[in-house]
């Protein structure tokens, strides 16, 4: 019986074999049928799939190391829509390639959860490890993971992640406060905040360093100023559209990310508000793009690069066993003055 | 003997067993070194490895098809630095989800020319085939995918393929050609163009349409208005200063990508000209930032995400041993009128 392929050694395969065993018994089925199980392949009906399953989580079980002959690094996104991820493959790419890592790539289209059909061929291909960014895996894909050992490393959650799961992400309370404490400083007072799904951690997260610096600047916020949209230049564009016809418009915005700040721009270029003239914006990620818009952004940097490395690094020392003391990794946001910031024009 | 490790069936090792023995005996090595050598392993000598090489393309071996346990695509990029190579992986990226792929990304960090070391862990993957965009593979990196039956597909190459090797890309010089008509259909006499390096087919082909359209129209091509130079923004803002400079300077520019025009943007509003009331600039590509420039940027669409996905099916035909009877497929590019062109102002 061949429990996991060709690349298993033989004392490795007799010591597995054992334990497959084991478990097959404990599940009431065949141990071929618990190595389809752990191997990820397919031919298993659901019900005896959950069943093995749940053996395995209950019982702890660890898949023995063995060196599979492809050292692969899973990285999968919810969509590859913007430069944002792009900065972010390049940083897991630059480690995955000094480690001989291959790094697979997988798109969601827009979904947070991967289908069953993504876990499979995961699982198929044993991989070091999996980073998923602004993704969610469920408490099933988790332990799926846990018990093939295959450590897991979330970049940017959208949902709280099991409490274990080691995640990156950046400094986004402190990235907001700054944002927000720079237009306070030019003089604005009438300070819009154009927030994300704040279901998502690093939406609330910039939302809330937001209401901090208006809170220690003491400025009210008015409801009216704050509106949450989607993360793409459309819902910049339309909120911001309604922000700007209001009958006190916001004299700045300040957006949770630099594709909003886009629609805001092109909301007042429809609205003929001149940019920083009579409003004042600034975005959130510093996308390349932002220097050559017009006028140039100011916006908070997140270093996405670093962001993806240390993703990639994290896996690394996981997948090594090596103790990891921190499970949650946030780099440093910086504010990057450009030119679509200035103090308010006097009315 | 194991030859190429546990996933080739007991009578396909068979068969492979006794062409690799021959292959041992014309090389003056054992078979497992030839194993080695055609699986892409480490420590055989180099010399040993080019002699093993030479009697596989003298002898025109074929590995014969097997099913590794994983199905790769792997896709390499010269560069990942614009949403340019974002649009691309989308593309490969939702053909190899369709059929159960994995897609191995790599980047070379600018060289056109993967390395030996790509060279090797590709081999070792075994990938279903292998999409390489904007590079150049050297004639024994190409000779080593054909002996393994790993088909090739280049995406814009950078220089000239093998004859054999196909090729996906866009009607660069139509793209040229449009943009230039465009121009001079405003009124334009003083159209620039700043050129990518002409050595890469895509460029000479842009900028060769650009004549054909002057020519066309009867405009002689002032020899000052043509610049060649890098195809980023730095390379825009540099060579775009230097044509606003000149005594008598361009009233329009047809860059060879969008991030050159984004730097001719640059350089325009440095020297406090206008676009397009004083000077007119149309890109190339339409990556999705152009239309949210300040103002909207006129640029050639190239269907970037289709390029990718075309790529991707072509590898699969070719896996499948289907005769490709298009060696270049070429997808249409579109001229996207924004705000960037206008008619030239009367002096």
């Amino acid at each position: 019986m061949t429990v996991t392929g060709g690349s298993l050694g033989r004392e490795g395969a007799e010591r597995q074999e054992l334990t497959v065993v084991k478990i097959a018994h404990l599940a009431g089925v065949s141990p071929p049928t618990v190595s389809r199980v752990i191997n990820g392949k397919t031919g298993v009906a659901l019900s005896t799939r959950q069943r093995v399953e749940a053996v395995l989580r209950e019982h702890g079980y660890r898949r023995r190391e063995s060196s599979p002959s492809i050292a692969i690094l899973e990285l999968v996104f919810h969509a590859l829509e913007s430069l944002w991820a792009l900065e972010i493959i390049r940083g897991v790419e630059q480690v995955a390639r000094e480690q001989g890592l291959a790094v697979v790539l997988t798109e969601m289209q827009g979904r947070l959860t991967p289908g069953k059909a993504w876990t499979e061929q995961v699982l198929a291909r044993r991989p070091t490890g999996v980073i998923a960014v602004f993704s969610e895996l469920t408490v099933q894909q988790q332990s799926q993971l846990a018990t093939r050992s295959i450590p897991l490393v979330v970049l940017d959650p959208t949902g709280e992640p099991l409490h274990e799961t080691p995640s990156v992400g950046a400094t986004n309370w402190s990235g907001g406060m700054a944002a927000t404490r720079h237009l306070l400083d030019l003089g604005h007072r009438r300070v819009a905040m154009l927030g994300g799904p704040v279901q998502w951690p690093c939406c609330r997260a910039r939302l809330d360093g937001y209401r901090a610096a208006m809170d220690a600047a003491g400025v009210p916020v008015d409801p009216d100023l704050v509106r949450v949209s989607t993360l793409y230049v459309e819902g910049g564009l339309h909120d911001g559209g309604e922000l700007l016809r209001l009958p006190d418009p916001p004299t700045a915005i300040f957006c949770a990310n630099d594709l909003q700040a886009f629609g805001v721009y092109e909301a007042a270029r429809r609205a003929g508000v001149r940019i920083p003239a009579d409003l004042s914006v600034v975005g959130f990620d510093d996308l390349p793009f932002t220097r050559w818009a017009g006028p140039p952004m100011t916006t908070v940097r997140q270093p996405l690069v670093q962001m993806g490395a240390t993703a990639a690094r994290l896996i690394l020392s996981l997948a090594n066993g090596e103790p990891s003391d921190q499970h949650r990794v946030e780099l440093a946001t910086t504010l990057v003055v450009r030119e679509s910031t200035a103090p308010p024009s006097q009315v």
